[in-house]
């Protein structure tokens, strides 16, 4: 590939950019955003220069889309006329399905596949941005058919995604949507919850009296609602049974307070957080 | 005081040790708990040696139960007849109104003051322990009646905790047990109750497909179970009333995931979470 559009130079694309380049890509890097966005991720040096989308995706043989959920949906819907043949379209949405279905019913000139990098960082935009944010990092794929991940776009894709230092896993799209609705969207929702009901339940001052695993739990609840909003109204049914099944757990919980079966909820719970803490 | 006994020398009695010497503490001070646990106080310097709980009591002006709940329970029924009058037995338990109850209907030949330091660390044991392990923390202390604070025992003991760098505050031992159930033990039960739900939920490797914020929020979920089962027994009513008004917002959520509703819950949530942490 000679070009590369990257649509939202915020934290994911500009990062996605400065890793192209430290990985030895020589191409050209087109960023499409706003003025200001643009100008902080050419002095970032994420990309070359800034274009429209239809002069960008002219020129382009991978366009990256990093907007925001509602972002891509709209540019999904917007992009085939502007591609070029050949061109592999892909996206970095936190939920997949409703961005793999507009892309199956609007992207027929060139291909689409699915992806969502897990990195990230509590900065957002270009500043912030790093050539190594998605070293050892998954970064999922989200494939219709299997066959997509062997065209020769996708794997040249892969073969970036691999040199950037990013683990590439192939997943359905029902399944990653799933997936992170257990391992990202409903630890959100836990901490913005319980920050909630603490902001309810105590009065000026009363959190001092508190260890420092408050401070775990409610890091997550400084999140804005801008950006999950999307994500919540794009993976809704999945939240809505990981949801249920947390509170069935709860309820489990508060039943056996006085009782030895919660050595069994702490012991499955240790058990998986050292498994995660585990993994290579 | 010229004679300091500490009843149980893991982390938080060893960490008072030393933090007494730090602060120029010239006495004697007698570690009460097992052989191994005295040999690893007195290498930490937070002990001079170890002795039996009747020879240790007998020679106190100060006795800090910082055992488990459990053991403080048990120690605070027995000690009564071992004390000196004048002397002041305070603990470090985690729920004060079960301790303060036994203390009340079980010491009566000297003072006890119910108290609980906001302190704690992943490690445990003497060889964590730090002398600043109680700076600019809160230690509360939970006096029946106010005039608890004012006896001669009670200002040297608050005037020693002034000057290790705890941040005292009174409290009642129904509202401090009240706010902790918020606090503290709401938060380990959300931790351990998502960490239990994920591992039911999620197949090997597929924990991999997350954010960071997957390890905020199974840091908790870490915790044994024989550290909290005294806590849960012994605070069980306003942990089952903080548990319920969880369940309630967790429900609100769930209702909500596509309305704009859930706007308020963010901003509830990020308002409480950015007030933790801009305190002093």
């Amino acid at each position: 590939m000679k070009t590369v559009a990257i649509a939202g130079t915020g934290l994911i694309g500009a990062s996605f950019g400065l890793a192209l380049r430290k990985a030895g890509f020589n191409g050209a890097i087109i960023g499409v955003s706003s003025d200001r966005a643009i100008a902080e991720a050419v002095a970032a040096g994420a990309v070359d220069r800034g274009a429209p989308l239809a002069e960008a995706a002219a020129q382009a043989d991978l366009i990256f889309l990093s907007q925001t959920i509602g972002r891509i949906l709209d540019t999904v819907r917007h992009l085939d006329q502007l591609v070029k043949p050949g061109a592999l379209v892909t996206d970095a949405g936190s939920t997949k399905c409703e961005i793999v279905d507009a892309a199956m019913q609007n992207i027929a000139r060139c291909q689409f596949l699915g992806g969502h990098p897990m990195a990230g960082k509590e900065k957002r935009g270009a500043s912030a941005a790093s050539a190594d944010l998605f070293q050892g990092q998954t970064w999922a794929l989200t494939p219709v058919e299997a066959a997509d991940m062997e065209t020769p776009a996708a794997i040249e894709f892969r073969d970036w995604l691999k040199r950037i230092g990013a683990r590439v896993l192939a997943l359905d799209c029902d399944e990653h949507d799933r997936i992170v609705s257990l391992t990202s969207h409903l630890p959100q929702l836990a901490s913005t919850a319980l920050a909630a009901t603490l902001a309810e339940r105590l009065r000026e001052g009363q959190a001092s009296v508190a260890g420092s695993g408050l401070m775990d739990m409610t890091r997550l609840a400084l999140s804005s609602y801008d950006i999950w909003r999307d994500i919540l109204a794009t993976n809704s049914d999945h939240i809505d049974r990981a949801l249920a099944r947390y509170i069935q757990e709860l309820e489990h919980i508060r039943e056996n307070l006085r009782t030895r079966q919660l050595q069994e909820e702490f012991s499955r719970g240790a058990g998986f957080a050292e498994g995660v803490r585990r993994r290579p």
